[in-house]
């Protein structure tokens, strides 16, 4: 059953941002849909498999962001 | 003999935005530098060849920004 958890991700200023941290939320396994937005700094990830919080705050600093669990 | 050209562009917010402006400008025939801020708008362009205004604009606009000459 896909799970759904919502991270706030600091700092994105634009699509460009959103986009960073879309390519690299998107190769954790089992996501499945990723909304992101610089305007509200949300980051909404669904997941068929259980996903770690670490591994999204992981992903974020790759592209550059801190994240938390919102 | 190189000439330097300098733009303002508006709406860039962050370094993604610099790069895609940076990347379009470097397609223009003749440009051997580009230096480009999100924090100041500002885009300055040298080529060895003669640079048209419009060549610049057409790159930023490409981008996604608008551009006016300085």
């Amino acid at each position: 059953m896909p799970t759904t958890n919502e991270f706030t991700v600091f700092g994105m200023t634009c699509g460009h941002c959103e986009m960073s941290v879309r390519e690299e939320v998107q190769d954790i396994p089992g996501v499945t849909n990723i909304d992101v937005s610089h305007l509200t700094g949300t980051l909404v990830v669904t997941s068929k498999l259980d996903l770690e919080s670490s591994a999204v705050t992981t992903a974020a600093a790759k592209a550059g962001y801190e994240a938390m669990p919102a």
